[in-house]
C-alpha cells in the first residue's frame, strides 16, 4: 500500500522519510525507521567524520534495508561527510542549508539518491536544475532551521507541486496519517516527519525533551533568531523568552548570539536542561500524546490514512 | 458531492466557505458564492449599518440560498451590526476578533447559525463552550488579520478536530481541490476560502488588487504589526517594506501607527494604490494564476477533489 515513486526512487516500502535531527536522529532511530519500511536519515549536522562511520556501522548491523543521511551543506567537511556517507551504505543523501548544485552530480555518480530541502519555489526549482531526485517542501510549522519566507506547508507544497516535475516530499505539521493524506492531496509523494519521531522510544533525545514535546500545547513553539543566526523553531522556555525579549527591545546581533551561545541544543537533547537549552521542535508536537516506537508511528500513518481514503468515498455520493 | 456536517449546518451544497474580506467581500461576491453552492460571507468590517442594509438587500435580489455575515467583535456596534444582518436576511453570522460569548445566544435565540474564528486551540474550545455550531480554525498562511501564535493550518485543525466536537472549518492556504482535500484529512468538515474569491470575477476589489495577487510569487506576502495593530498579513509592497525596516530597527508602537496610518487597505482595495496601500492576501495567492468566476472557483475545487479521491484508490493496493 501507498506505493508513491518515492518509494521506487528509494527503494523503501512507505514514502515516509525521517528528518535529519541533530543530536536525535542517531542510529537506532535511523534502522529502526528503515526496518519498518520507511527511509531513516541520520541527523549527521553535529557529528565528526568518525561518528558518521560508527553510526553507519550501527544502521548496518541493524538493518538491510535502505538508510540514509542528511547533511547539512554549511559544514566545511561537507565533501568528506559525503564520502564518509557512502562508504557506510548510505543509498539517500539529503542535503540541506546550502546550494544542491555544489554536490548533486558527484553523490549521484556513486550511485546514491539525492534530496534536498528547499523552503521556497525558487529553491525547488534550482534543486531540480541541479538534478536531485526528489525535492523536500519544508513548511514554516518545522522544526529547526526554517526558511526565511515562512511559507507554511499547506501553501507551499501545491506551489512546489506546481513548479517542479520530480517528485515532491512533504514537511512540516506532520505527524499521523491525516498528515500524510494531507500532503499527498496537496500533490506531494511522500513526507518527512521530525517532530512525531523525536518522540519516539528510539530517538536519541534526553527522554525530558521528549516528555517536554507531548506536554506542549499548540502554541508551545516559537521562532527565534530571525536577524542572526536565521529562523529556528523551538519549544518556547526560559532561554526563547530571554531571546525574543531581547529581539523585541531592539539587542545588536552580536549581543543576541553572545545570549544563544553554542551548545544550546546539546544542552537540551543530551543533557536534558529544556530550561536553559534549545529544544527543537515542530508545531505539530502539540499534538503529539505519548511515545511509541518508530514502527508504531508507521504503522499507525499508514493504517490511519487508508481509513481515511476509505472515509472519502462517501463523499463522491450526491 | 462533497456533503458533510458543515452543509446540513448552514443548509448549503457544498462545505465551502467565503471568507469575510474587508471592502472586498460585498453583495456579488456573496451571492454568486451562494449561489454557486457555498456560503457566501457579507465582509462588514468596514460597513456602516446602512451599509450592511444595502448591500444585504443586493444579496437578497440575486440569490435565494443561504448567505450570512463576517462581524469582527472589536465594532462597538457589533450588536446593531448583528441585528442588520439577521433583519438583512442572514442565516449565518460568522463572528471573528473577540469573545464568542458576548453574541452566540443571542443570535442563535434568532434562528441564525454561528461560526467564530478561532487561531489557536484553547479559542477553539471556547467557542465550542459558548455555543457556536462551527468553529473555523484559520492558519498563519492565511490573510489579513492574523493569530499571535503563528500556528499553521496544517498543524492547527488536527489539533482543534482533537480537542473539540463541534464540526471544524479549515482556513488559511486553501484555494483548489488540493486544499479542500487536504483540510477534509486533516480532520475538517469544511473550508473557508479567502485569496482565491479575492481574485474571482465579482469581487469588488480594485482590478490593481487582484492583479497583484495574480502576480505575486510564493513568498510575495509578509507579516507586520506584531507588535502594533496586532499581526496581519498581506502583499510586500512600499508600504510592507518601510513597516518591517522601522520594527527591524526598534520603531516604537506609536511611531510605528503613525506610519500605518488610517485607511491603508481601503487605498489599495477601493483606489488601487498597490504601492502604499495595504493589500491583504494568504500565502496561496503564488498559486493563483488567473481570474475565475465564484462559480468556476467552487466547481472546479470541487471537481479537483473529486478526482484526488478517485486517484487516492490505487493508494491502497499493495
Amino acid at each position: 500500500m501507498f506505493k508513491t515513486e518515492i518509494c521506487k526512487i528509494f527503494g523503501i516500502e512507505y514514502p515516509i522519510i525521517l528528518g535529519g535531527m541533530l543530536w536525535v536522529g542517531k542510529a537506532d532511530l535511523v534502522a529502526a525507521v528503515s526496518e519498518a519500511g520507511g527511509l531513516g536519515l541520520l541527523g549527521a549536522a553535529g557529528m565528526t567524520i568518525e561518528e558518521i562511520e560508527n553510526e553507519l556501522e550501527k544502521v548496518a548491523r541493524q538493518t538491510k534495508k535502505p538508510f540514509g543521511v542528511n547533511i547539512p551543506l554549511l559544514r566545511p567537511d561537507a565533501d568528506e561527510m559525503i564520502e564518509a556517507s557512502i562508504r557506510g551504505g548510505a543509498t539517500a543523501i539529503s542535503t540541506s542549508a546550502g546550494n544542491p548544485k555544489k554536490y548533486t552530480r558527484k553523490i549521484k555518480d556513486q550511485g546514491c539518491r539525492v534530496l534536498h530541502v528547499a523552503a521556497n519555489v525558487s529553491f525547488a526549482r534550482k534543486s531540480e536544475d541541479a538534478g536531485v531526485d526528489a525535492v523536500v517542501a519544508e513548511g514554516y510549522e518545522a522544526g529547526g532551521h526554517n526558511g526565511r519566507d515562512e511559507i507554511t506547508t499547506m501553501a507551499l507544497v501545491p506551489q512546489v507541486a506546481g513548479a517542479v516535475d520530480i517528485p515532491v516530499v512533504a514537511a512540516g505539521g506532520i505527524a499521523d496519517g491525516r498528515g500524510l493524506m494531507a500532503a499527498l492531496a496537496l500533490g506531494a509523494k511522500g513526507v518527512q516527519v521530525g517532530t512525531r519521531f523525536l518522540a519516539a522510544d528510539e530517538a536519541a533525545a534526553h527522554p525530558n525533551y521528549k516528555e517536554a514535546v507531548i506536554q506542549m500545547p499548540d502554541n508551545g513553539t516559537c521562532v527565534t533568531g530571525r536577524t542572526t543566526v536565521g529562523p529556528t523553531r523551538a519549544i518556547k522556555n526560559e532561554l526563547t523568552d530571554m531571546i525574543i525579549k531581547a529581539e523585541n527591545e531592539g539587542a545588536k546581533p552580536e549581543e543576541l548570539l553572545e545570549m544563544i551561545g553554542e551548545g544550546r541544543s546539546a544542552m537540551a537533547a543530551i543533557e536534558g536542561n529544556c530550561v536553559k537549552g534549545t529544544m527543537y521542535c515542530g508545531q505539530i508536537g502539540g499534538g503529539i500524546q505519548g511515545l511509541k516506537s518508530a514502527m508504531e508511528v508507521i504503522n499507525d500513518m499508514i493504517s490511519e490514512a487508508a481509513s481515511i481514503i476509505r472515509s472519502f468515498q462517501s463523499l463522491l455520493q450526491g
